[in-house]
């Protein structure tokens, strides 16, 4: 889509496309910066030291995307012809350009749930046995919350119970916390309490927390000495990289709180989505920002039902053959919530009258 | 295992242990021979002309394995960063030691059956759009028969279906066809029928047929040749391998009509389990040579059972949790089968005593 | 280093160093943007045109780091088992961690070279046949300016010879130019008339231009669409990117006409050092900004060397067994590079004296 | 070429045009089996043994090429994102087809040389630094004797000193020996003398040994348990396999001690070339059975020099620009050099007679 065709539009797309906060241009504007490639950006080091605090780890490593942080973790726990535990949905799978099998050069074993939740005896089972047939299970990676499946949030007895068995089997255990911030607020916990049974997890800035750019991945020192150089590999050695890392400093300390104000609007939207006709919501898994609507009964296919909540100026995303998916962030008021409820009711209307 | 310990066992774990016949013996002492990695071995190249033929396609290629034809033809379909579908527990997934990732560097997508046949429907959905989060989906690959399913054969309508989806979509289609003569024994049309809607398929000479090494991987010729260079690249290149291919051309020629027997021992073999008692038989699935026992129920735990019954003189692999597989082969007569029955009364009424 | 350490120094280890000017950190916080995966982020559009613009190519895309343009450039020219071929001390061959290799999955082919320039000859002689054995050969690889060899610029007549040969062999070339802004200054030439001859260019933002973070990578349409898909598998689709685009916009419009003068200010430091006792210059390599000394015979080891250097306040790059490399670049001026002088005498002196 | 072609001429193209003997062919018929995947094959396990006794070391893995056993054993030494480091012409690098970086994901470090005997300083100043911008080096891999530089043999003094400096740094070092036999005979000594200095060899049968297919690899004996799952996923897990690993013992037994044969023929043959004009043969070369003929000054391309000798009854293999190689055999008599002498004799005046 064209630039221009953003003007004025409440954008549901996606909390990507959050901007960044006056405070946080300031920050940029005034970076002290260094050349990280050499370890002597000070804004990067300071960013790195708070994330890794915030999330009750070791050691932190700033990197320029979500997909950079999955990816450089889950190639430095895993090697070629090693097999690594995802559900099937999953973003590092779903989404990542087959990227685990490009770098680790390992094959991904895809779990199939209803909610992004997989039980530890999904995940015993899947773990291989010492065979000469058979890849070693390297590694398993969780979601939370779960994209696709909805912004589902892992109960922490689930985290707990699926720690334990990684543990006992001697597998890492890896988190894809795009959204984990998310995930604290709705189960209103502190985020490190989230992540406390994950050697390592990957975490946005650019989400719901409305930096312009880049993710921190966490893990235990020696695992991230060892992700540096997967991130050079991959062209994630910045130079000046405080410019960016200081709207990040902000994103942590001053954006997280906020993130229930986006679940109660999602909550709402959910609400008078689900009342509508042709429309269902599955409204257990409205647990966070996202909300995924069912609009197989509503006589309209989802590429046109798109196009035209567009042209009522509401930006939505097409999520499957009946599904349309909406995400609140910073950026949209409770306001701007109730007029994409309108517009959605009119786009049906239309579907009816036609 | 040690070699002693096989000695006057009734080994029920493959079709894999067949050992060559004495008319292959003699072939392989009598073999014309050249150096295939220059093109010069006049048995090998009969053998290859012999497979395409026989399969309807144009061209053929002699490999040292099943692995080895699925994975020159799978890295020879599909690229790096790219998608290859499979069912769940298909062999190139589940026995290949992650290849598919190492070699063609392409994630595998996993749909679950019940019976290791996917529906068009299943396939189709898992068929990627184009967008630049998304693998381009290369190839689907489907097994037939399909091993973990139990040695279930594919309906030619169901593959006609496939295949027309795969056209359609301009994805190859591949199919694992380690016992494909075995799925056309029991839908009793030549092979050829059976592979008509794929592209390309790899056979094997060394389980139901007998050949002591070996399989070919058929397709069009120029896929033929691109396949060569990874046949090369995994070491398959062998210089006087008239020698081997001299039994596979005895194995395609002599040994095919007899796997109907073997089929009717399984049967024969599925019976007599499913109506002992702590033993299920899911005697739809018991199509060819392959039965898989679910002994969950029987008090004993999989690998003590296999234990027990190898001291009563019959092997079977333990194939999960609670399920035993036994495979009817060449080297197991009627008499043997009857052996068998026998052994496991013995081992169930072993447990029940205890 | 600690970051402390590097206060008040005159930092010569390279031009990756300089940091954004006031003018780049105000475009920065006034830059307009929008979500770059989705294609929406206006600054960064206009950098990619702009940069397209002054290679004299059709398309551009804005990527993190110079190893990424190239490894995403490289990955889209190549493909897993083929090869490619560049000099024996290429960027990317030596300081990209092996990435060719996991990325392509392809083999680098090394051309050694005395100053970084390939003859037409020695690339002929490294095409590989059509030939089972043999990986085809699917990229040529130049850099320019060529920083192991001292920053050198390749003449147009080699380029274009070599350009020629890569036309004729079917074969697409690409440049690493990282300091191809320097080669152009080196030869009073626009940047267009350099790159003419090759398919893509890989160009830094954040070296001799300033900018703090960033590079574009450069070439036809249809290609630069197929890298896209690399950059967002390496973790390099960023959000709100503008606000690091805005700055490289500055970089390729502001910047580049004052190289000339980093040229001259490395050419007054070579012929300073090659004055001295106990260091050798090639000063015919001095070409652009770089200046390799060979202390090999001034009684010091290059880590001592560099580390007494620091201590008399200035900072240089160890480059091998024997040599120590100086960078001139837009933080360092006239005056600075007089008072390096200086220093490199004392480090000397001090070596006599002991 | 055609099968037919070769009727009646004299193969000086390859020792792997080499046929089995009578010998071999019998015990191929009488070769006790079993199921070698299963690890159960008593051939295929005395082969190993046999090969891992001869050479010295604890453990050996019978796979299905020399390009097997060198990638099997090289991939599992070095892991993606690695570096190896080989001559310039090693076969691993110039004919596996690029299979080090699409199997193990790993960098080639090329060091060139005259005669294929890289001396320790140049891998010294090879081996890579601890830093995020390099590959870790982690495999030396020598060539003895080395195919193209003319069959040289490794003199045992610089095998020690590279073994040496191996150690030292920590980093394995591999052979590929498919023809160690071939120097173990040139330097008159046992071939467990000749690989004391590696960790980890390839070894072929199929060469100056006669065997029809099949290498060994051996090595420590956790590598070679981890080898295995290479040879696996490379699709060299072969069933029956003692029909070939029979004439494999053969050839370890009792073709070894002829190999002296072949290399006086090769000396005789060059030295007769060697004299005639238009030819010239670097002589202190000609160490073992392979004669490389430079026949620039001749006349006569290499195409068509190797196509008119053909028809005079005489194959040789296109080595180079101006270069022919000549290899010597079982299969080739004093009385057949003869011949081609006169034949080679021939040619060459045809060229000037035109």
């Amino acid at each position: 889509m064209g630039v221009e065709f953003l003007t004025g539009k409440i954008d549901l797309r996606s909390d990507t496309v959050t901007k960044p906060t006056e405070e946080m241009r300031k920050a940029m504007y005034e970076a002290e910066v260094g050349d990280d490639v050499y370890g002597e950006d000070p804004t990067v080091l300071r960013l790195e030291e708070l994330a890794a605090e915030l999330l009750g780890k070791e050691a932190a490593l700033f990197v320029t995307s979500g997909t950079q942080g999955n990816q450089a973790g889950i190639a430095t726990h895993a090697s070629t012809g090693e097999e690594v535990i995802v559900e099937a949905q999953a973003h590092v799978f779903y989404y990542e350009a087959a990227a685990i099998s490009v770098f680790a050069g390992a094959q991904v074993r895809q779990i199939p749930t209803d909610n992004g939740i997989m039980t530890p005896d999904q995940i015993r089972r899947a773990i291989r046995s010492k065979d000469v047939h058979q890849p070693r299970t390297a590694l398993i990676a969780v979601e939370n919350t779960h994209n696709r499946a909805g912004g589902t949030v892992w109960p922490l007895e689930d985290l707990a119970a699926v720690g334990e068995l990684a543990r006992r089997s001697g597998i890492p255990l890896h988190m894809d916390g795009a959204r984990v911030f998310n995930a604290a607020a709705a189960l209103g916990v502190p985020v490190r309490d989230v992540v406390e049974h994950v050697d390592t997890v990957s975490i946005c800035l650019s989400k719901g927390l409305c930096a312009p750019v880049g993710s921190v991945l966490v893990g235990p020192r020696d695992f991230i000495e060892r992700a540096r150089q997967w991130r050079k590999r991959m062209g994630g050695g910045m130079r000046q990289a405080g410019v960016i890392a200081a709207p990040g400093i902000i994103a942590l300390t001053k954006m997280v709180d906020r993130l229930a104000e986006d679940h109660h609007n999602a909550r709402y939207l959910a609400e008078q989505l689900a009342s509508m006709n042709g429309i269902t919501v599955a409204l257990d898994k409205v647990q966070t920002n996202i909300v995924i609507a069912d609009i197989g009964n509503s006589g309209i296919e989802v590429p046109e039902f798109v196009r035209e909540l567009a042209a009522e100026g509401v930006l939505a995303s097409s999520f499957g053959e009946t599904l349309v998916r909406f995400v609140t962030h910073h950026d949209v008021s409770r306001a701007d919530i109730e007029k994409a409820v309108d517009a959605v009711q009119r786009v049906l209307h239309g579907a009816r009258v036609h």
